[in-house]
């Protein structure tokens, strides 16, 4: 990544950024010191790390703050990078792909605006976590489920608007989205939707207005500052039944892909199966509680995973008779494979979350953080990852050749990863969690090396990444290349017509207005 | 409708088009005898009409020749009106806002590009019918099924890139939408998502690619002409089974809404059902078949709605244990309510289109002209029709207001409708078919008035239309007042960045450049 030109923002402009956004927004809404801003650097750089460098952080707490924000970088032309709680470590937390930028950090404007009961849906401000909206539903009492992704310290917000995933029905998080408010690069305040419209009661109800929707142009992109976000919620069910179709053998994935494929195409498995590789070590896998003194890296990688070569997490939501037949369904669709065994718990919907299998709380939709507690167990503190998360398509065919590939180049690094699938109804959604010893600059190179190595191969198949650190954005968006990088340019003109002197997030998915090309 | 400044294209700059776009289409490509335009034109409109009026037509049969057609069209500066088949009679069908444009219609482009099994999806240009679909999956043998609106001879592209709505699973047809091929108002050709990498496996079977997805940006907008579009289809259920919650008594909407609501929330039912109001017309309701002489027009109407003041037509679709409990628990849902029968038909998934009840066809994904036949049967050839299709809270209270207001509204007009809900997992989207004699021109401008007068009252309560006729787009748009109009603002950048000149359907869904506002 180069330093854009014109993106480097000189000393005194920042300082008068600095003294300007202090009038506005108090010493509270101002972090300047190194080791308050530390936070928001990318958590796995490394100490003496030169790029992706933030200068200082702002932490607006209303909408109008935002806008005077926004106002004030125009006017200066400095720049912001958007985050709403900076959780997303795998790809880069809060750190901005252009140096200089100042955070625009959400955190404080977390408050959970509405909640509706019968209709199921939240109304939340951009710095409200998993944690929070479920405390709220619970300490209301209402009977709504949510989906989480496999940690609960995030923002929904920031999490939908970067195509996020979590497991239960509306786990498809951009697709639960219904309805935003926007702060634009000039300081305008829109509203999306059924929001147009001024105190109606369908905004998060309805997902389309009068003309055209642009909830999802301001998802991974850099076109507007996110204030509000309409998200639906599920009804707690009577009933919730969860656990694993297991495979033994490294020849079945293929045959275990296939058969559940035609079960997410019609509806049969609900939500977003989590299907986990998982290759035996050498010299065994240690039990989940086994101390991991002597173990190799692989051995450790493994005690975090759930058993099995392949292991797929399905769930099933509702009427309890509802839940019965889908279950019988699965059961059938897999009785034929060989190695193959079905390990499934049922609990009523009014489950106390303190009752539900830690391996259960994600599709139960109760945020924790079990998995990284269980990583930094095993594998300590200073471990890092970049992720691989390319898009391909839902056939045995295709999962099996990502995952040689994958492992391939690992073993060609010396290195390990956590490797998943989440599975939409007709894509699958890789994630490999490249891991390395952020003390260790080696090793963390051999890693970056390692994920764009992964990228070429899925490039010639023409898949693309979902979503990308900062180091690969540029990249990844160069591979749209379809009529001379059309959709790239069309991306453009988006951006030099909302914000031309690109003081938002520039650079994010690659998106640059034409005064900031490199 | 005024006239916009510098819309009406002069005459010489008329000729000067249509002798360049016979260059370049071909006599076949160009049509301009009165005769053969006066299909392209408002069908309900009646013979002296002066608003709407099409220019003549133009009918590209490829990408290229609609790049070319909007590459002349920007270089004279005439403007276009996009329709795909034009059949949305109730919406104007081809007839385009602003006179003197010339109709890109886009019927001769009908080639299915692709359709894939196993992933259940197809790749259709905007010209391919409901019917084209149904007849070629049903010719290759394929295990697919489809969503389709009530009349079959519509365009998928065109029903769904308007909102429209079919009642199967992916009967919220803009959802269903899984990558766009555009092209843009200088000629430039994008397409969208994972289409934006050449060659992708993925265009089809993800709906996001790599930054902002633009799907939504291209319906109910004027940015672009769509000339592919992949759509989702649904494999063919083991069982499908459909028929009518039936509601007898006036007072019992509330709470039949209010039973139906969580039952769609959680996914119980599939998806859409249609909900009639059938008011018992003075006289008695005539038999299905019966001879219409002698009968009032309420009577008349009757004769074409399915039996009881309400109605909701339920279905379910899958696997037969899954689609027994699904029933069951609709049953038991609506089991308490007064005066209520619940009537349904089971078929297998395999059933023939020919032993597939009249009725039935609809919520089969069989595309057909029944509802069309039978009108015309009732009602005669010369019944046209102006609907108000307001979106609203799906709760009882909501709709029975919404009703009382349009039966109302129809009884001091003297007028009567068509009235139905489609309901969503949030919303129902209301559609009052209200209908007029096409040589009554008083009665013309009654039915009008009515829907203007349902507008204003919609308008108080925060709701919006989802859809528009070509005189109500204005109006509508401008009831998205939040923030000084922001919304409707957003939408005239959007347009100033793609479109400047306003080559591409101004005034469609209120939308026009700077250049063109009134």
């Amino acid at each position: 990544m180069s330093v854009h030109a014109g993106v480097m923002t000189d000393g005194t402009v920042l300082s008068k950024a600095r003294e300007r956004l202090l009038a506005v927004l108090g010493p509270d809404g101002v972090l300047t010191a190194p080791e308050e801003v530390a936070e928001f650097h990318d958590p796995y750089e490394g100490k003496d790390a030169t790029r992706f460098q933030p200068s200082f952080v702002v932490q607006p707490s209303t909408v109008e703050e935002v806008r005077q924000v926004v106002r004030v970088a125009a006017e200066l032309g400095v720049h912001l990078w958007t985050s709403s709680t900076g959780r997303n470590f795998g790809y880069g937390g809060s750190a901005p792909v252009d140096n200089g930028a100042i955070v625009l950090n959400l955190r404080r404007m977390n408050r959970i605006l509405e909640i509706d009961e019968k209709a199921g849906y939240a109304l939340v401000e951009p710095g409200v976590r998993f944690f929070d909206l479920y405390e709220e539903i619970k300490r209301r009492g209402l009977k709504l489920w949510m989906s989480v992704p496999d940690l609960g310290w995030g923002s929904l917000a920031g999490n939908a608007l970067e195509h996020g995933y979590g497991y239960t029905v509306h786990g498809d998080h951009a697709s639960a989205v219904c309805g935003l408010e926007v702060v634009l690069a000039d300081g305008d305040l829109v509203r999306t939707g059924m929001g147009g419209i001024d105190g109606s009661p369908l905004w998060q109800r309805h997902k389309r207005g009068f003309g055209p929707s642009l909830d999802s142009l301001f998802m991974q992109s850099n076109f507007g500052v996110v204030t509000k976000m309409g998200v639906w919620l599920m009804p707690q069910p009577e009933t919730f039944v969860t656990g694993s179709v297991v495979c033994h053998r490294d020849e079945d994935v293929a045959g275990l892909i296939d058969a559940l494929a035609p079960l997410m195409l019609d509806g049969t498995i609900q939500g977003h199966p989590l299907i986990t590789s998982s290759p035996e070590p050498a010299g065994g896998r240690p039990g989940f509680a086994d101390d991991t003194v002597g173990m190799s890296a692989q051995q450790k990688l493994c005690a975090a995973f759930p058993p099995g070569r392949w292991n797929a997490r399905v769930s099933f939501y509702g009427d309890t008779q509802v839940v019965r037949a889908r279950e019988a369904a699965l059961r059938r669709a897999v009785a034929h494979l060989p190695g193959v065994t079905v390990d499934l718990r049922s609990y009523p919907g009014d489950v106390p979350a303190d009752e539900v299998h830690p391996h259960d709380l994600v599709p139960a939709g109760i945020p924790n953080m079990f998995l990284l507690d269980v990583m930094k167990r095993h594998l300590g503190d200073r471990i890092g990852h970049i992720d691989f998360s390319p898009v391909l398509p839902f056939t045995g065919e295709d999962a099996a050749r990502h995952e040689a590939m994958v492992q391939r180049i690992l073993a060609e690094e010396g290195l390990v990863a956590g490797f998943a699938w989440i599975a939409t109804s007709r894509s699958l959604v890789g994630v490999s969690m490249v891991l390395f010893d952020v003390d260790d600059p080696e090793q963390a190179e051999a890693a970056r090396r390692a994920v764009s190595r992964m990228c070429d191969e899925a490039e010639r198949w023409g898949w693309s990444e979902y979503r990308a650190h900062p180091s690969m954005v540029d990249r990844v968006a160069a591979g749209y290349g379809f009529n001379d990088c059309a959709l790239p340019r069309l991306y453009r003109r988006l951006k030099d017509a909302l914000d031309p002197a690109g003081i938002l997030s520039p650079g994010n998915h690659g998106i640059r207005p034409s005064a900031r090309q490199g």
